[in-house]
Order: structure tokens, then sequence, then C-alpha cells
């Protein structure tokens, strides 16, 4: 990733249940993290969405959640190194018979909700993460300054880290997790995401300018107005002179 | 397969619940069909399987089910082709990612119980089932003059047929299905083998005669004398001479 | 149910995912069938549907489904009458929890999709729901003219019989199933409810009058104008005069 | 309860998959908690576990856990009073269902394993509980001296407290959580649970003799010698003199 990207979580619906409107969010990013069947989707809707993201030429990396569909996997669970290994492999490893079958590489691999937020405060849980992420040999989108950070770099795992368009931060640099996502303004993003990237800084909801790091911008599919978001993150990034390349 | 081998279904624990002994009946098989997590099985039992089959120089298969825990994926469900190939791409990806993490190679892909049987009578489950195949390219453990076979000669997918070590036959030289596998006595189970291997008949519970075909063997890990039933088979497939090679 | 009543399945959201908008149908409609968590729905949503039902001054029912989360009950499943039993039991039960907490009695039963569905070709699976019915002592809602108009009659269980405002109808009176549902017009709604409650007939899609009991109306939340549909059979039902009361 | 009971937690087969043997413990325990179909069990186990559990006489409660099959109710996961007591009552009212069935009345509530465990250490968890038994009206198994009796208490939710024949015990007189259960000489278990009962104290692993409350004692049907376990809980207990009795 030479230039800040663009994710999104994807194929998050569910048998009938419908959630977020991927295709409309498509054309303003660059990779779709794909649910793999425990905290949301199934394997119609999975196939469905590697089908989009292939049709949009977007880069294809999994998203594994916690076994937990009733909390859509953003409920904390008490796990091993070893049980999270082995549902980052599952849940991967089904995602890509997906991509086998429509010709496309696995891109890299980010944690869902809880376990994402696990793996920022306990390093056991980033080893399971990063056990698997050495099999599969592909990067992972993490977050900077945590347990995740630090053992993907002892254990030589390349990974880039995460800033949020849609989501407040506190005076540490950690973005505020909501039970749900809110409509943000265009602008905002625009502003909040051109200082995270030209300048690696966030001002906190106390007001204060924090370092982040953004290697990438994730934008949430469930907040009201995602498409909208995804649209501003991609001006405001296309519109950044070339010297502002971070890596 | 140039002389019949024996497959056995394996890892179909799950959790805290045991089931079947695999490991004591590894060094009489030469192929597991290792359970992937809708009809039985996680993603802890999945690995350790491996990790054991591999041990003991087996070639692995997937042995995906229906999306049925609690019955075990032998209750028949009414899917569509669709569904029927992505759930076998999703449950032999997840093996994958096992394989992968072991080095070892997907050998072959055998449907479980009620969906096995669906494909057995219904081309399209049997379309399905092909569709998956032919992305993995491994062959397909089946059954002889059915929709199964029908289906995989026309779409050119590679198959086995089997023959059951430890069920009943009726005049049709069909299986018969009980809910739960019953004992039965090593001779008995050597002379059907031997007839079946070597003269391709089965005796029909009616005391007919019946053409079956038996490339390969099949044992259920919970017929409660497994251990002993592949312990017989592969006796007596050792001591066939080897002239009998049926293919 | 002196005269026609208007029942409508709610409570089919699941964790985080909506589906339909159960408050806004229910100033029209006199019976929620409530689902159990088994096709849709999970404690907490069954609660607020409950509380919602209760403040409309709604009859509640169990509204139990098949074990098939993914494909939302309407997959039919190959399924045993004690099997049956027991899921309605269990599920009627659940729901029974949480009418107890809102001190609200438990009104009737409705099979849900595909159970239904089967309850009308199957006698074992009638048999089940009876069985079930029984120990509640609640009248369900069935269909006329099946195997489970036959089996509730025959075992003494109260019914009643249903009629779809948004579903089209086949030569022999039987509803036609579909994946979705699609919109109605509001005035064809009350033309056709008008017609079935009383006069008892329905026009097929092929054109001809066929006979149909309209005991109750059945009005599909999912149906993108649901809360429309509801509405104008609502209206429909008040402006009849009362000597059309058919029971 | 006048004397020291014994309740064994029951039901825990799901599917296919058996777990203990609970008719062959029947006989020497007092109080059945049955498992209710999150952490194990399912419709059929739960209706032919009350039904044994009526044959044997025994007193018949619900045994919620959290919905996590696949680590059996044992792994913690982070959920609000509002969810707890949701599926609480989900749980105890399927099988209230099953209660119904057999004219039986539901007798108690003990949650299970890790909520168990939650409600020992977390007020929050402890309430949930307690609003679920306050709307059934019946008394809690509890633990002495933590979250549980202390909520419990303040909400005048009635509640017995439990002493484990077969885990070991820390110098607060906490049990110690493992993930299987080990064998338990017989003649070790007598001492210890008259010691328990006549005394209120255990000798913890340390070698300190500590205060427990043993209201009832607690056998666990997966401890590998549990029916001669609970044979030597009840012969015990039947040979104390009558004013031994605690309450």
């Amino acid at each position: 990733m030479a230039m800040a990207t663009i994710n999104c979580d994807m194929g998050e619906a569910f048998g009938i249940y419908r959630f977020g409107d991927d295709e409309a969010c498509m054309p303003y990013v660059t990779h779709a993290n794909i649910a793999c069947g425990f905290h949301a989707s199934d394997p119609n809707v999975m196939w469905n969405t590697v089908r989009a993201a292939k049709k949009h030429g977007l880069a294809i990396g999994s998203h594994p959640g916690l076994p937990d569909r009733e909390g859509f996997g953003r409920r904390e669970m008490k796990l091993t190194r070893q049980e999270v290994a082995a549902l980052v492999l599952y849940q991967t490893g089904a995602l890509k018979a997906f991509l086998d079958a429509e010709n496309m590489p696995l891109s890299h691999i980010k944690a869902h909700g809880a376990l994402f937020g696990m793996a920022q405060k306990q390093r056991d849980i980033a080893e399971g993460i990063a056990d698997a992420a050495l099999i599969f040999d592909v990067p992972v989108i993490a977050y900077s300054d945590c347990a995740m950070s630090e053992v993907f770099t002892e254990r030589g795992v390349p990974f880039v880290c995460e800033f949020y368009a849609d989501l407040d931060y506190d005076d540490e640099g950690r973005q505020i997790i909501t039970k749900e996502h809110h409509s943000v303004g265009p602008d905002a993003v625009a502003r909040k995401v051109t200082d995270a990237v030209t300048r690696g800084v966030v001002r906190s909801v106390s007001g204060k300018e924090v370092a982040v790091v953004a290697d990438t911008i994730c934008v949430h599919s469930d907040t009201p107005n995602a498409v909208e978001i995804a649209r501003a993150v991609h001006e405001a990034l296309a519109g950044l002179p070339a010297e502002s390349d971070a890596r």
C-alpha cells in the first residue's frame, strides 16, 4: 500500500437479512474485508460479495470474527491463542475457496469487532492472529501502538494500521467503539482523514490533537451515510499531493 | 487409487463432545474424510484431526455436511444447487486452511450423510458437489449407478465408488441407512469386502447376490467395533493377490 | 374469533439485523405471531416484541419454525413427529417466559414457513404440532382442507384457517409461496379480502374463482408495503356489515 | 431444603453426542439441573431428561448457559444484565414447556458454567439472573459470599448455596474450576462432604481449613466416576444424624 488505502467491512448480510449497501460503497474503496460466516454472512453471501468486489477491482481480504452471530461478534469472549488461530484459519480458508472459485488472490486479513479489540489489548489474541497470518503469508490490517502492533512486529507479520473515518477518538488516540454507528458529515470526514494521513494527528473528543497512524482508512458499511462517507474519503485522498505518500 | 482403498469419516467430535476413536482406526485406513464444522466438528477438532492423520500418513479429504449439527447432517433439507456448491466450497476451503498449516494437499471430497444421500437421488445436488469439486480440482468419493455417478461422469469429475463394510444392502444394491450403526463380526466383514472387491457383488438382506462397485471401502468410526472392522478390512485387502486390482 | 381477525408474523429481527416494521403494523392487526429463536429472533428481540404487542393490545401467539436461521425456516427438513412436537414445545415455552414477564397469556400457536407448509402435506408433522398445542391448550392458526385441518379436527385441537392478503392462489385454492414477498396494491387487497371473508372465494392466478376459508387474514411483515396492506385489510374488515361474521 | 440436598447438572447430551450417564446418577441425587439448549442439549434431549428425572422423583430446575455450544458455556462472554435476564427467561421457559408436558413444576434455576462464574464476580450478571428468577418465582442455586449471594439477598430472591463434592478449593473458599473434571475417591468425597455440611469447612489445596456454605452438594455428571461420587455423597448425607440439619 503505497498511498493510504480505503478498506471497508463487507458481506455482513446473513440469509434473508440485509446489511449495509456494499455495492454502492465499492466504487470508493480499495480493499474489501469480507465477513466469513461466524459473526455474520453465510456461504452464499460470501460468494456473491466476492463476485461483486472482483467486478469493482477491489483487493479482497478475510474479516474473521468471534463465533457469536447473535452479538455480531461485538461481545468479548474468553479465548485461547490456539482457539483464535484455529478460528482465523477456518474462516480465512473458507473465504479462500470463493476466491479460488473467482481466480482471485487473498490480499489480507482483518479481525472483526471484539476480536480486533481484544487483540489490541491481549498479546495472546494477537499471537493467534499472527499464527494464522503467517500460514497464509498475507499482511494484516491492525492498529498502532498496541498489543497487536507489538506482536506483529516481533513475529515479522507485515501489517498496516487503520484509522476510522467515522469514529471518535479519545486522548490516548484510541477509537471510541459504539454499539451502533452514527452519521458523520462528509466535510468533517474529509478534513479528519486529511489530517490523519498528512500530519498523523486527530482531534480527540476533548479537543486535544493526538497522534495516530493512518496507513489505511476504514469505513463501516453500517454507518447510516456510509456511501457518502466513503466518497468523501475517496475524494479527500485523491486530492492529496503525491508527496504525502506515507509509506 | 490402484487397489481398493479404505476411507473413514473422522473428526466428528465437537467442542467437549467426543465421537468415535479416530486415532485407533488410523493405522488401518488410507483416506480420512474430515468433518468441516457444519454437521460436526469445530476449528480445533479439525486442526487436531489433520495433525493426527498426517502423523499416520493418510490422504486427507473434506467431508462437508448439511448445516444441521443437531441432526448430525442426517436429516434431508431442501437445498438448491447453488446452496450446495457454496456450502461444499466453504467447508472444503476451511479444511484446506488446516492442510496448509500442516503442509498437506487436499486429496478428495466426500459429502456426508443426507447430503451424500440426496446427491444419489437428485441431479441438482450432485451438480452442486461437482461445481465445488471442479474448483478444487480433486476427485470425489461417490456411489455407483446413481445421480451422482451420472453427473460426475458427464461433468468430467474424477470419482471412485464406495462400498460399506458395516452396512446391509437391499436387492437394488443400495446401502440401508440406519440412524445408529451396529457392530458387525470381523470375519463376516472380511468375506463381504473380499466379495465386493474381487467379484463386485454383495449378498443383500433378502439373500440375493447383487452387483456393487467397491473402489474404496468405507468404515464408519461410530460403529461400536469400528477399530476391529477397520483392521479386518485392512487385513482382507492386504491378503488379496495383486491381480485382483480393480482399476 | 367471532369476526375475521388479522394476524401478522412479527419479531423476526435477529441480533443487529432488522426485519420488517412490526410497530407500524401493530395498529392494524389483532394477533401477533412472534418468532421464537429458531428460524429468526433471539431472546432480546422476543421480549421487546412482546412488550410492543402488549402496548398495542394484541393477542400474542408463538410462531415456531425449523432450526434453520440461515434459511429463515423456509427450507423443508425431514423431521419426525417427535422432533416437531419437541421443537414446538421448546419455542412456545420460551415465548411464554416473556409473556409471563409481561403478565400476558399465550393466545395461540402458528407454525412458520416450511414447518407450516410441511404440516399441510404430511400428517406426521401436523400430529407433532397437535401434540404441542394440546399441552399448551391453545388454538392453532392453520389451513383449510389439508393434513393440518384433518389432524387437528381428529385430535380435537381448536383451529382457525388463514387466508393470505398478499399471496396469489392456484386453482386448488393453495397459496403460492415465493422466496420474497412482493408489493400488492391496497385496493386489490381490500377486494380480495372482502371476497374471501364474505363469499369464501378467491380468484386464482388463472382467473378461476376457487373456494377458500378465511377465518383470519395473514399479513406478512416483510412484504415491502406491509403497513399499507395491513391498513387496507383492517379497513376492509371494519367496513363489513356485522352479519358477514363467519363464525 | 431442610437437609443438604444433592444436585446434579443433567441433560447435557446434544443430538447424536452423549454426555455423562444421567440415569445412573439419578438414584443418588435429589435435584436435577437440566441444560436448556444454549451451552448443551436440544429439545429431544430435554424432554427425555425431564421424563427420566420424573421417573426417579427428582425436583427439576433449569440450567441455563451462555449461547456457546462449542465452548460448552465455559468461556466468559461480555453480556449486559438485560441480555442475561432474557437468556435465562428464554431457556427456563423452554424447559417449563417439557415440565408442563409431564405435569411437573419448575423447582429452581441454576446458572451453568461461565454464567455462574460471572455471576459470582459481576453484580450486573447476578441482577440479570435475579430478574428472571423473580418472574418464575423459584429459588436459585447460588454460591456464598459473592456478588450472587449479595444481589439475591438484596432482591429477595430465595437461594441455597452449593458445595462441590468433586472440585478442589483455594484459601478463600472458592472452588477451583478445571477444564475437565477428574476422578475423586469416594471415601475422600464422603469425608469432605460431611465436613462441609456438619462443620461448614473444607480443607483447601494448601492445607488450610476454610469456611464454606453447603446447603446443597453439587455432583458433576461428567466427572469420570460421577456415579460412584454421587453414591458416596448420598450415603454420607444419609448417615448424618438429624440434628446436623443445616437450615
